[in-house]
């Protein structure tokens, strides 16, 4: 059964000598000091580890059940929750005045990447509920927040977002379900949703359902959307709870992973709600709230690989098949260990050097996020809107390549359930496909966040990239490494100009290359963190750090990275660069 | 609930366009007249869609059960084998004497193609089988191939093949199984088999396990290796079956996917095994039925992306969900099909021309042992012999790929198994993985298969190809095909030049690079493959095809591939000419 260990030492750092988190002057930001995050994170390892990794595998082979109408979570899971209650991890980033500790977000990510890679599915259930308190806390009225929030950051209560229905996910303006306003201000909710994750179980005494719905009358398409707050127990004046609302289980959903998490169809039978924010602008609540839960899907992407790539290493340095073709290295034994053989190590540099990357990618989207929020600093925010598509969609694409890497190393146990491994490939899965399957990534990049603000962001992207060259190409050993970035920066402009070019007169040209485009963005954003992160680990040997090997493994990994996976830039450039016509010739019949 | 309906067209045009077989002079190739496979690839089709393909979910959901000793198939399994058998299918290419039909593998492939598109797992039961009769026909004695063959190709008596132990897959000099010689020239066969596919179940009435084990006293490691038959029921000599032998299944694996096959530990205690082959030439017999099983597992691959596109697209053209950016396609309806869409398209048409061009170069490939068979036609062998761990490892891991695309079209139905798209995904995985992992072929492949017979073979290839374009290249319409494949079969000559220079005084040179080799092998092949594809289109339109919409999306989809997909060689050689180093330089404590 696979295991899991906090690698705190590299999300160190990554905060510290890499982001210098504790100097970087966004308020909040100097808690940060690497002896306090430290001490949250070698907790946070100790949970996971503990009592969160060990129930990964039994909740995948156990399930949710749905019985009498009521869901119960696997065995276990009801003790791991209140454990996760009692550290008040939930409540980590959250507003003191809500129960919460008001820490920035960046180390509530950290946290976040161990939680997810020690059990995603359990985590979910905390994670939904994270995401519903903060589009509550950014469109709910002083009343919604002072009756929800507290029980929500305490996860005395757990919170879940409800978009999709049966005939639609992406095309949210044809939504069906429909919101009556009553006499009392209250609205009456009906109609179903599915694929709701966290939907309802066993651990929580309530459970707080947002849901998208359509006020008869209003607009057309998604302009006459809005949010409302359904609680599945009503929440009487003195905040205790009455009576049970209109809304129930359909039943739970047969998943391909994510078995832990119950899944629901949600029925709502005129079950009365409360809107949240403006009357038909539904949508820009959920967008608001979309940058930080599209983080949150990419950081599982890699936060997975993390988990799958621990325990490939652990079987490829133990199980012993086979001779180095240089030369036996383990002379007494019947045969070496996976790890001499060449593609077995190219396989394991894959997986680490774009965990590491992608870390690195995420932590730092995570700090721009909070100078956004905590300084109001518009390019911050601009920048991380633009990669968001590529954090989410690039890194759960490989984030998933990796879990079947990883898989792959272990042979045929690797199919075998009973191994762990099939799990961290079957639940990696979902996060190509849920908060935006990642088509939809590609179109909101390509289509959207490009020409955002006149092309601002991409160009500060550009401008950033250049900058970081021109000040380190001459810095001594760092033109290994400097090199193929500006080489993939030059692949990424260039296909930027290619969608200028072509994109106004025929969409399709750029939509065509709109996937390629993420993963060019992909590589060239870790190509960046790589050189980045060759930068810190340079400048820490330079400085005497005690732990040398650890510094020159990230030097390794980083010319690893840029050796063998920067290359796909020019792939996705060229294929870029065939526009539309391969793609959009052929009729729909005749395919 | 998936469908699935046989290719039979493009199967044909591979049989007869392309390859033009009947005029191929081969012995027994006269009789494969359009007709004559027309016919016999319609009937394939309706058992495949009628009664094959409805099994297919239902069997991945019931799965298989081991009670009481007795591995029970599920619901419907054992009514289908019966109409299997009685239409023959077992022995399409299996001469006459033992109750087959003598026809050639080539169209026994064709076939295969779409009895394992339609139930994968389901047909690894005749699979099986006929790789055993495949082994007792190339090195069974008289008396073997008369007890065992004609209950074998009639599939009242089924095969299975027993390499792997607990403690060694890939390297099976590490095995332990022993078999101990008797008195009466039989053995006693002792020890512990695991992954055993088709190991046992309720639809025959004998299982003939062929089973790898050392004689005591033998060399050590794979030289020391027998073959050995091991009846589960013992055959009396009149035929018919005696006592039960000491052979029991000890569990059936809980897999990630293929769960209608029976997955067996097969557990040997003194079971009476009668060699087969020579003495210490077990693994000889093993490899040279390995052509032939690789090329099978490469067909699973683009099979079952096969099947997953045939849904996927379905669902392309029903599903409606946003409209066309270029201008609405479906105004009465409340959205437009997902096949308006160019990152929707795009992902289709990668599934569709890898799946076409997987097709022709696999039935090329049967061609190939075709001809080695029955002309003894050293290069064919050769060059089939070279290109076997690409078909398997390539078309494997591209074909999985694909399944992984298909499933992405439905998004979140996707990921809920009612829908049936993630069985395609988790029943593909198994191909990357057995019949020797896909880093076993890539090393199979540079290290030894590259080199074989002084390198004949792969230079046969490269002036194979060269011809090809010299001979295309000024034909009308040729131009944009034969340019790309050139380019192509540049970067594949350029990394093996590279292997050559470097792999002499450091082999992890070559073999750091293995795996980008095999891809970039994969991708060379199916441009070649395209554009023979579209060399006998534009022949079928200049001569006045009725079907030109057939043809000319032949020319679209060959346009696609070399656009879309041949970038990938400038990647792999990237890869591969950053040499071992990046590779090799990590110290395995570091990792």
């Amino acid at each position: 059964m696979p295991t899991y260990t906090a690698p705190t030492k590299d999300l160190q750092f990554v905060l510290h000598d890499v982001l210098n988190v504790s100097q970087s002057g966004v308020p909040g930001f100097d808690e940060l000091e690497a002896d306090f995050t430290g001490a949250v994170l070698d907790e946070a390892g100790k949970l996971a580890a503990d009592v969160l990794a060990p129930l990964n595998a039994t909740g995948d082979q156990e399930g949710c059940r749905f019985e009498n109408g009521v869901v119960y979570t696997p065995k276990g899971f009801k003790e791991a929750f209140e454990q996760v209650k009692e550290g008040g991890w939930n409540g980590l980033d959250i507003p003191e005045e809500f129960g919460g500790q008001n820490l920035p977000y960046t180390l509530a990510t950290a946290v976040g990447e161990i939680m997810v890679s020690a059990n995603m599915a359990f985590n979910m259930y905390q994670g939904l509920t994270h995401g519903a308190i903060s589009a509550i806390l950014a469109h709910g009225s002083d009343d919604q927040k002072a009756t929800y929030l507290p029980k929500m950051v305490s996860l005395d209560w757990t919170g879940t977002m409800n978009l999709t229905e049966p005939h639609c996910g992406t095309d949210l303006g044809l939504m069906r379900t429909k919101a009556e306003p009553q006499d009392d201000g209250s609205y009456k909710v009906t109609g179903q949703k599915i694929f709701i994750s966290a939907g309802d179980h066993d651990m929580s005494d309530n459970v707080i359902h947002l849901v998208l719905a359509k006020i008869p009358g209003g607009p057309e398409g998604i302009k006459g959307i809005s949010l409302f707050i359904v609680p599945k127990f009503l929440v009487n004046d003195d905040g205790s709870l009455g009576e049970r609302n209109g809304v129930s289980v359909g039943k739970i959903e047969e998943k391909m992973g994510i078995h832990g998490n119950s899944t629901c169809v949600m029925n709502y039978d005129g079950a009365t709600g409360y809107m949240i924010g403006d009357m038909h602008k539904g949508m820009r609540a959920m967008f608001t709230m979309m940058n930080e839960a599209r983080l949150g899907v990419g950081l599982q992407g890699y936060a997975q690989a993390e988990a799958a790539y621990q325990n490939a290493l652990a079987y490829a340095l133990d199980r012993l098949q086979g001779r180095d073709v240089t030369g036996v290295k383990n002379p007494d034994g019947p045969a070496d260990p996976l790890i001499v053989h060449p593609d077995i190590r190219r396989n394991l540099m894959d997986q680490k050097s774009f965990v590491e990357g992608a870390r690195a990618f995420t932590i730092w989207g995570a700090s721009l996020i909070d100078k956004a929020h905590r300084e109001g600093d518009k390019d911050a925010e601009g920048l991380i809107s633009l990669m968001t598509p590529v954090i989410k969609g690039f890194q759960t694409d490989k984030g998933f390549e990796m879990c079947v890497a990883a898989q792959q190393v272990y042979g045929g146990h690797g199919y075998i359930e009973e191994w762990g491994m099939s799990q961290f490939a079957r639940d990696a899965r979902i996060t190509q496909i849920y908060e935006g399957a990642n088509g939809v990534q590609a179109l909101d990049l390509v289509g959207r966040k490009l020409a955002a603000d006149g092309g601002k962001h991409v160009m500060a992207f550009f401008e950033m990239v250049k900058t970081f060259c021109k000040e380190n190409g001459d810095v001594d050993g760092m033109a290994e490494f400097v090199e193929p970035l500006k080489k993939a920066s030059k692949d990424l402009q260039a296909a930027g100009m290619f969608f200028m070019q072509n994109g106004m007169k025929n969409p399709n040209a750029a939509l065509a290359g709109s996937y390629d485009f993420m993963h060019l963005f992909g590589h060239t954003c870790l190509g960046l963190m790589w050189a980045r992160m060759a930068k810190a680990s340079l400048a820490a040997l330079a400085g005497g750090a005690s732990d040398a090997a650890f510094y020159e493994t990230k030097l390794t990994t980083a010319r690893y990275y840029m050796a063998r996976q920067l290359p796909a830039t020019a792939m996705h450039l060229a294929r870029i660069e065939s526009g539309a016509d391969p793609v959009m010739t052929l009729e729909a019949a005749n395919f």
